[in-house]
């Protein structure tokens, strides 16, 4: 006989003691995890330099200690308890628990401790010497410690041998994008690509739009306020969170009521801060957004992945922070702080300074166009090193020459080049493509969001940025790990990922921006 | 037949396998440790405050680890096994670290690891208590915090159980000054308060010294900048520390690299941060005198007690900071970074406004004679409360007593009172007395050190201080933990601990400041 009362998300505590020894040990991981979340915050914001060697070390320890709670057996005995009991899996939230613990639990069996132990060192020490090599503009610096990480990557890639393909990239882009293949996003970025091209051609041929001013000099202090006003407004809640300076900005979710943001000024160029300062609390309302005060260990109260994670940095850093109804508010409160905005500045104005398509070297000061560019290369040669189709010597030479052919962009020097981004001296492979699927994730979200609440540009000329984020809550951030994030993307906007979103909001954009209708 | 040559004191490292595996699992011990004295910074200086439960979970599971691996029976079978060769045992750093370990092992294997978790959760949601009650100046708020603080620490101190005198506090001292007891301590206290009496009434029924001046404000930006330049030239390394601001300033040794000072400004006063900043990098200068780098998780890594560790702050703080010598200097340079003293001010006077006795109810601002009956307040205090003598509802009043029996002060509040120090709230019992005992140490060292090195004087006069760190680093700061407190005291100074040369330094100083020999 069926029971009468259809069965609960959640399982009531007492229902299945295996699953209660499963959440218990998974806080256990979850809050040692949280420690080394608080000290990688540490190592960018605060750690003096002659502490690498020690944080590396502690980073070591906390990763093989998180890595033995995860593989435990009597984590794979609950597992195995949990997915019995019908009437437990027949629990929505508890189902979707034990799906994405058995996942984890699998593939954490097939990495050694010691490998994930020399991972988090490796990392950990070659961050510090990335910064040196930077500071030098010397790559050569660099070299045998991306070296060793990027061996240590494609070990790690063939002891979790996710690829049905045999692309062992495949594997690294599953620990951020459960279910996406690499010979899946060669389809989505192709799309992208030949949609891209017509409209950067376009671009490049018509007049520069008529912008006048697109950035100042303002005092660090008062752009610090501005972007902490601006981050507040968004929703952060600064009693849960901080932000701070550090050389790449970060958003670190350390564990529930502690959400960390970084940005850096540049005292001669204030936009820049704010979208860099918008896109990571972007990232922290999703970490401030999950469910962890009471599911912390749970997959319900992790991120679905980091594709979706980009997707809320960049739909408020670009879609609401580089949109025309937020641009006339955010000038208006720009002269109420006594920012230097030229008397004669109107927001159409500071919209299409925002907007104009610049190539240039760096990722994270492109225009939302061209960005997608810099993730593909990324994306093409990380894969072709992981496949050990591309040595690490002549990395630096595959850079630039793809930067000449994808942007006809000049990289003066590996400060420019190969050593502009954190990811790789981290120990951090397969994560590049995510920031362009969440560029894809975004729009499509942004689509359906403004389909949901048809009074969002007008909300936004007002500085009230509420609607979006209630939006975002209900549709993305209460459900953590839930879904995965093809089946969120699904659910939130009625489609899978597609670049039509992306390419049509681009178009739109820049046929505006550069008066192409004319 | 004796070995032709003498053993040197440490072992080549393939003499014995077990004393290898010995100082691998306790160097793991002290990075796991290491991670939880930078979060417990973090607490501090940094952590949002909604983050207060993570970080009590955080502190109670880093803790029953770093317990876990102490009390390991693989840890007990090494010790036994390195006990047992005597040709190890006859290296005289292995055999002092050897000793050490097996004490640390037994006691740890006293204390139940969930009682270790419990006491460190306690303590770090205690401290955030207590910030709050001393917020609203309000006891009361911080009593259910207090009770469970002190009755996890009686209970700890019955399982440890070290007196022979049936005395429970005996264990907390234990853990903080090893060797000694309480009833040593009220010998070794009795006599100083018995020598401090007469001094205390000749200075007040003396006239007040001619001070003119003894603080004055001067912007928070320039005090800190003059503090860092005041604890560089002390020798404390900036490039493997920190200085920051916290309520309760402090140090904490994170482990090689890596140990960071905090102090507090107040904008109106800048003597009292500085002198507050020369204690603090006392401390760190012992931390980063302790061979870290190459025996971490060793005991001739370790300080040697707390009592050694305040020693070297409070002789930074005084003997150097408030005496004669310095004060020269210290105008010159208050001069020269643009401090507000008066245009007529000279030396004398400075030093005079430095060490005026002055009874008040805060025990960091008081003077160097009344600061010891603060302390023994605390220890008598506490005592009884771990005796079971005095409940946490009489203690206001009990210190409030005690304040105006011992020192003449009427407490305003318990901001004033009983809520003045973080200690209790940390769970910190055992640890007061220590202050005082650093003092006796200091006054002993301080008399060798000018012994052994004449010119002094003159050397902190002209503002060298390099002088005074050199004679530390050789005397205390590269043993470590090689020998007992008491014993590393006799060996610097030719004595054992005693009230005596504190005394004479402190008549010799008060009969100067106030004339009494006129």
């Amino acid at each position: 006989m069926p029971p009468s009362v259809p069965p609960s998300p959640d399982p009531p505590p007492e229902a299945n003691p295996a699953y209660a020894v499963l959440l218990a040990r998974m806080r256990d991981a979850a809050v040692l995890a949280s420690a080394g979340f608080a000290l990688a915050w540490d190592r960018e914001v605060a750690m003096p330099p002659a502490a690498a060697g020690l944080r590396a070390e502690q980073a070591a320890l906390l990763s093989g200690r998180v890595h033995a709670l995860r593989t435990a057996s009597e984590v794979g005995d609950a597992l195995a308890a949990c997915e019995a009991d019908a009437a437990l899996m027949a629990c929505t939230d508890a189902a979707a628990n034990v799906r994405n613990l058995r996942r984890d639990h699998d593939l954490a069996l097939r990495l050694p401790g010691r490998l994930v132990a020399e991972v988090a060192q490796a990392g950990s020490l070659a961050v510090h010497h990335w910064r040196a090599a930077r500071e030098a503009d010397d790559a050569d610096l660099f070299t045998p410690w991306l070296q060793r990480n990027a061996l240590l990557a494609r070990e790690m890639a063939d002891a979790l041998g996710c690829s049905s393909a045999g692309d062992p990239y495949d594997a690294l882009l599953e620990t951020h994008e459960p279910g996406m293949r690499a010979a899946e996003l060669d389809g989505l970025f192709g799309e992208l690509r030949a949609g891209l091209a017509p409209l950067l051609a376009a671009v490049a041929e018509a007049a520069p739009p008529e912008t006048g001013w697109t950035d100042a000099a303002w005092p660090v202090e008062a752009q610090a306020a501005f972007g902490r006003a601006v981050a507040a407004r968004m929703g952060f809640d600064f009693a849960a969170g901080r932000l701070d300076v550090s050389t790449h900005p970060m958003c670190v979710g350390v564990g529930p009521g502690d959400t960390r943001l970084t940005t850096r000024y540049d005292p001669a160029r204030f936009l820049a801060a704010l979208h860099g300062t918008m896109h990571e609390a972007g990232h922290g309302l999703y970490e401030q957004g999950l469910p962890k005060a009471e599911r912390l260990g749970q997959p319900l109260a992790r991120p679905a992945s980091t594709g979706i994670h980009e997707s809320q940095a960049r739909l408020w850093e670009n879609f609401v922070g580089r949109g025309r109804p937020f641009c006339g508010w955010m000038l208006d409160e720009l002269r109420r702080a006594g920012a230097p905005v030229p008397v004669g500045l109107n927001a159409e104005t500071v919209y299409r300074g925002l907007n104009v398509v610049r190539p240039g070297p760096i990722r994270v000061a492109s225009d939302e166009a061209t960005y997608n560019l810099h993730v593909m290369l990324r994306f093409d040669l990380e894969r072709a090193l992981i496949r050990g189709d591309l040595s690490i010597a002549d990395l630096s030479g595959a850079w630039n020459e793809r930067m000449r052919a994808d942007l006809g962009v000049e990289v003066r020097g590996p400060r420019e080049g190969v050593l502009q981004d954190i990811h790789w001296a981290m120990g951090s492979f397969g994560y590049f493509p995510t920031y362009a699927l969440g560029n894809l994730y975004a729009a499509q979200l942004w689509e359906a969001l403004r389909e949901a609440v048809p009074e969002v540009d007008a909300q936004l000329a007002r500085g009230e940025l509420g609607g979006v984020l209630a939006w975002l809550r209900a549709h993305v951030h209460a459900h953590g790990r839930r879904h995965s994030p093809a089946d969120l993307c699904l659910r939130a906007t009625g489609r899978p990922p597609t670049p039509e979103p992306l390419l049509r909001y681009l178009d739109s954009k820049l046929r505006a921006v550069y008066r192409l209708d004319r």
